[in-house]
């Protein structure tokens, strides 16, 4: 027996591999809590025909359906836009706490903000949490993640939705086997589910994105060798460099880690309709990163994870060996072909910071 | 008679020119809305004598020596690093409120989510106006202020507290005096309470802050050849880059104007014990905004505006020279010697684009 949940994922028109981050590596990550996936046009399927991966995990047509397997949580699986609550989903939402259930949700959206819902879950003893909720009194940044002694490794992208947390909890994984102290720092909604802590960076007031960072590397870089950053957005992406750029400065990372969806063409080409800016080769986006992290405090990218989820076996190696040609850095698919190429990256890093015992660039 | 409001500003322990951004640039801007400015060490003296304008204002000891002279609003005039409210400031607003005054403040911590505060108000019928409080339904930025037909021109900095909103407050009378329709967009505290509409852009969900800029431009566009956007931060301080970037990739400028103040050394070294890192020669700084404007959006510095006020008339005259000779660009000091040099460049940039006819950096 556990105590940890067992989710019912909402993700209604939208379960894919592209299009509902939060279900998809709650899938990847804790299938063991996923009860069943609420999708009407892919009902019947299983997660793993929807995604390559998740076994015999159900999707279902209707929320009954998706109750009667006996789920103690509903967790809102895909992030609209702007992470808001559509109105339709309010009823699945009270339905859900009528039957007892709990409420996991990564909107912008407070869930417990509005008040009949948080009336009823009072009502019938439900709890709700919501990940993006900030805690208060997070201080505005002033680099003091620069000083702590372990190597600080943030996943920056040329895009959103590439991999930056993915990346991570491969690397997590990895370094830890190696014997390598290692402490995850969730940023966004769906790491915070995973790991059970953090904050969502993109969720807190504009001033404090920084602070927020800060404080969870401070925290994380006690107990730990290796801090590994979850990345979020990309400085070129025109609605969410704000955030990429506070969450770079904040975390004063030593080391970086370029993730980068190799069939992507357009920045946030994935929200149909509003792409327009082309994404730059991957050594123009290795300097970029570098020079701004350079602004507050020196960098490096010291390898590129690839997402190549959507090419052929050969079409992704060739990818693989042409952004190592091209950046002169371990490129490789952590997820498809493992992480071994960055962990051999970032364990030398840490060899080399130990033996400089300072806190300088990767 | 007049509708606006009389203010006794608090800047308590604070007054001054480098100290209380708010209380100082009300008095430069709306000096007849300004009754008196509360601070129990610089009593006795006038604003003319603590900041060098300002006239006959009064500086007093006590809120009741404030009191008596007749204000209608009290005015939170510093703002405290991290934006929060100093709780010794509560008793004051009490009492403010409970002699009928409406309350004006710029700080995070909203004074009506204060629920003793709030309530006081509602007893009392006097109003409360939290500044910084973000408006609902912000869109994520997406680029739409770059396709607007008016010249946007962006206030950057080298730091915060340099002369951003202030410069544009300089070119807004200068651009109107020339006859060419003009809108200032206010993106902080002070500049919404002078000009009486915009956002905090520090202040809302770090997601939105370009949405917020982008709404801002596209409204002001409607009605303008320039609009003028109020800076905020500086892309190399570490507290507040990600505010910078977001504004920088929102609006969309197709000009920006470089804001430095001299005697600076430090980033944000106004904050004591808190400085470390040096600030870039502004040839360096001009290349840092054109490269990560251009990441979106190109974008080219078209002049410098400098903060000379604790220089002499020699050395800010020296030091505008050195700025226009290290840039290649006009400068100024637009309080001290006139925005001419900034309009000018504004004006050939405005004239080119409607040559051009189209969305091209100035």
């Amino acid at each position: 027996m556990t105590d940890q949940p067992r989710f019912l994922i909402i993700a209604d028109g939208a379960f894919g591999p592209e299009t509902s981050k939060t279900a998809d590596c709650a899938i990847r990550y804790i299938p063991e809590r996923v009860a069943a996936v609420l999708d009407g046009s892919a009902a019947g399927r299983t997660a793993q025909d929807v995604l390559g991966f998740g076994g015999s995990i159900p999707v279902v047509a209707t929320l009954e359906a998706g109750l009667n397997l006996g789920p103690t949580a509903l967790l809102i699986g895909i992030a609209p836009r702007g992470g808001r609550l559509p109105d339709e989903w309010r009823g699945w939402i009270a339905t859900a706490i009528d039957r007892g259930l709990d409420i996991w949700s990564g909107l912008h959206t407070l869930i417990g903000d509005d008040a009949e819902l948080a009336a009823l879950a009072r009502a019938k003893c439900v709890r709700i949490f919501d990940l993006r909720k900030a805690p208060d009194g997070i201080p505005v940044s002033n680099g003091r993640a620069r000083l702590v002694d372990a190597l600080v490794v943030l996943t920056v992208g040329t895009d959103c939705n590439t991999g930056k947390m993915t990346a991570q909890l491969e690397l997590l994984h990895a370094l830890e086997s190696r014997g390598i102290r290692t402490r995850f720092v969730p940023t966004g909604q769906t790491g915070i589910l995973i790991a059970g802590w953090g904050i969502a960076v993109d969720a807190v007031v504009a001033d404090f994105v920084g602070g927020a960072a800060e404080q969870m590397v401070v925290e994380a870089a006690k107990d730990a060798e290796v801090v590994l950053v979850e990345g979020q957005g990309s400085l070129i992406h025109p609605g969410y460099s704000g955030v990429t750029l506070g969450l770079l400065h904040g975390s004063c990372p030593a080391a970086m880690i370029l993730c980068h969806k190799v069939s992507r063409r357009l920045i946030g080409e994935y929200h149909k309709g509003t792409a327009w800016i082309g994404i730059p080769p991957l050594a123009d986006m290795v300097r970029v990163y570098e020079e701004a992290a350079g602004w507050v405090h020196p960098s490096r990218v010291i390898g590129v994870a690839l997402n190549t989820c959507d090419l052929s076996e050969h079409d992704a190696a060739t990818a693989i060996e042409r952004a190592a040609r091209e950046t002169g850095l371990p490129a490789t698919d952590p997820v498809r072909f493992g992480a071994d190429p960055l962990v051999e990256a970032i364990a030398q890093a840490a060899a080399r910071r130990r033996a400089a015992g300072s806190a300088t660039p990767a």
